[in-house]
């Protein structure tokens, strides 16, 4: 079937009218950084900001900027198969990560390893590493090798998990390659040994459906600027199965998570529940921004999502086979659409420069990932087929035409 | 003079037609809580969603994005009296603290206690304990005791200061009473005994001027949504002077922290000087609102600020003791205006009720604070003494006609 086929019988094709997209032609596939900015939100950041902040100013509190963190990660939680009480929405990814492998480290003194995989994405394997040099005690990290960049095999993640293990912790689409772990297999291996898992499902929510509890995962970290179109830097989300919540403590004591954040008490004692991970006050205008982002997810459902984003990425790997791999490209991501994600990676030895024409004279945004990936982020709500056509054609031009060439091969810092 | 008089005689009051101020007659005397919104954040809020976010989409993040934390940051130091390259926008105030307090009592584990005092913010004290919690090692909390709940006297500091002291950290506008420490004098004092000083200026910036490095200040953090106007919520700002910065490194290893978050490598380094405090990716709409507001105090400029601010709490000090002194009223802040910040605190048996029946029915917004405190900002970019003048004429009718009465003493919670 044609693009144009496939785009005239999809059934999420509306959404993309949910979204701010500029007449420029520009060909957008890095939702799966940045997701686009969905027309509600503008509204109701205008409300947000005029009519909340400045008319109702510090009433705002009590008017529902205070019960945001449970009430957009309550909305969260159906993306990710948890209840209501087990998702919040606070600081960032990597706060929350350090929050919640303290606590979890702390509360289980006996195991001493953390478990990971070197598929994760970097900015993890940093904060696990400044838990260990912080808690010291002799804990360590295994980092599990993936033999071929591409996947790590669970056989190997058995391996590695032993009655040492305290916790697991992955990425559960990998934010190179796009391999996703099997959620119920890999969790199960971690509690067959005992160990908790913790899963980081930043590049997976919003495009993959996701069920945490149905898994039974212990613990979870999210971004919602990704897939979740909840705007730069949005303020990401924790996940915490609720008969462990009263187990663990936070190390960051902030007065959000204590019992009773407005008595003022002068010694810090944990909320009840899921509350006890909040730090210190939310930052509201970003909070707000997710709200109706997540709404459209809602409305377009986990499996419907899916569902086409296992169809684009079939027909953007199609296009790669006919067109793009007599070029020298090759597919870095899985071929198996039930271990891949919602991004395609394309490897080239010119990738860098390449990329580079491809954002400078072709209009396509996608992005460059070390050693020499360009990556392609399909976002069901919004990427249509006629842009994975179009921006595969495009790719193909500049290597054939050798319009990469202009560009020099070192690379600039991105700020 | 006549309150009339003296904002005709006002040379900061053109800045309050820079705010959203609702024709409702509302007066609002919280701005020490939530700061108004300034007209020009409506503008560049509005600009970063539309034209960035769904303009640019990801390569905002080249385009401003990421430099935000240290540019905004530049700005504030004029505020406080530092060096651009010492300040940095990021997370909360109470994840700045904890990530300070770990890397500073890590940083020096010969000696192991942190001296406080009561009149703290208790969710400083919350991260403080927090600390020494994760921390172990036989590290201790020494808080000073007030012995009025209004003020610490230095030489109730001084006998707590030894030569075990690692860290003094302490606000330097009390929350409550508004008692202010003497910034110099405090620092020396932890100086003179080998410890390091950190200053909470959360209550005191954008109404006070600091001089955090001509007296040598080693740590501080602030809030930026009060006095600064940023916005609820908005991200709060850490300093640590400049010699300091690469002697410590933050617990949490972020990747924005690390020397090359783009490379995506393995395993952290902290990146040099101030940027290795940053942590996770930045709240963008959230911290886009700080930089005009912050603009706008510097165009004020903080004597001046500072100067009428003084001269605003004296004038409410003045109808305090003619007209609600005799109503049972008690000052509750210092009356040496040199050691009181830029709101008052008047206590009254009946407090709570009465606060609710001027919130409720005399369309006044000052906040309570536990247990009898009734609390007034005085923001000088935009109070008026007509203002305070009107604010203290209803309160004193709430008082006389007892229309505080309808209300239960019980107190509701906010949220």
């Amino acid at each position: 079937m044609s693009a144009r086929a496939l785009d005239a019988a999809d059934e999420l094709a509306g959404f993309r009218a949910e979204f701010v997209v500029e007449d420029s032609g520009l060909i957008y596939l890095d939702g799966n950084s940045l997701g686009r900015l969905p027309r509600r939100s503008i509204a109701r950041l205008a409300a947000l900001v005029e009519a909340e902040w400045g008319g109702r100013l510090i009433r705002g509190w009590g008017e529902g900027w205070m019960a945001a963190p449970q009430r957009v990660g309550g909305k969260l939680a159906r993306l990710v198969g948890a209840e209501p009480d087990e998702v919040l929405v606070a600081d960032s990814t990597s706060v929350n990560l350090f929050k919640l492998v303290v606590a979890a480290l702390r509360a289980r003194p006996e195991r001493r390893t953390v478990v990971t995989d070197d598929l994760n994405f970097p900015s993890d394997l940093y904060v696990l590493q400044g838990v260990l040099d912080l808690l010291g005690g002799g804990r360590r990290l295994r980092v599990v090798r993936s033999p071929d960049g591409l996947a790590v095999p669970p056989d190997a993640l058995a391996a590695a998990i032993d009655g040492d293990t305290a916790l697991v912790a992955l990425c559960h689409t990998a934010f190179k390659s796009s391999f996703v772990h099997d959620l119920a297999a890999v969790t199960d291996l971690a509690h067959r040994a005992g160990a908790w898992m913790l899963w980081d499902v930043s590049h997976s929510v919003g495009a993959l459906p996701l069920a945490l509890g149905a898994v039974g995962a212990d613990l979870a970290v999210g971004c919602s600027y990704k897939y979740v179109n909840g705007g730069p830097g949005a303020p990401a989300f924790l996940y915490v199965r609720r008969d462990l919540q009263d187990r663990l403590v936070s190390p960051i004591w902030g007065w959000l998570g204590q019992r009773a954040p407005f008595e003022f008490e002068p010694t810090y004692a944990p909320a009840p529940g899921i509350q006890r991970f909040l730090a210190g006050t939310p930052p509201v205008l970003s909070l707000a921004a997710i709200e109706p982002a997540v709404d459209l997810l809602l409305e377009a459902g986990p499996e419907r999502l899916r569902a086409k984003s296992v169809r684009q990425t079939e027909y953007l790997i199609g296009r790669w086979e006919a067109e793009l791999a007599p070029l020298g490209f090759a597919l870095r991501s899985p071929r198996d659409p039930a271990r891949r994600g919602s991004h395609v990676s394309l490897g080239h030895p010119e990738g860098w420069r390449i990329n580079r024409a491809l954002i400078e004279d072709m209009g396509v945004l996608g992005d460059f990932r070390q050693p020499d990936n360009i990556r392609f982020g399909i976002a069901p709500l919004y990427t249509t087929y006629g842009e994975i056509h179009e921006a595969v054609a495009r790719l193909g031009r500049v290597v054939r035409d050798r319009l990469y060439e202009k560009y020099p091969p070192e690379r600039l810092p991105i700020t």
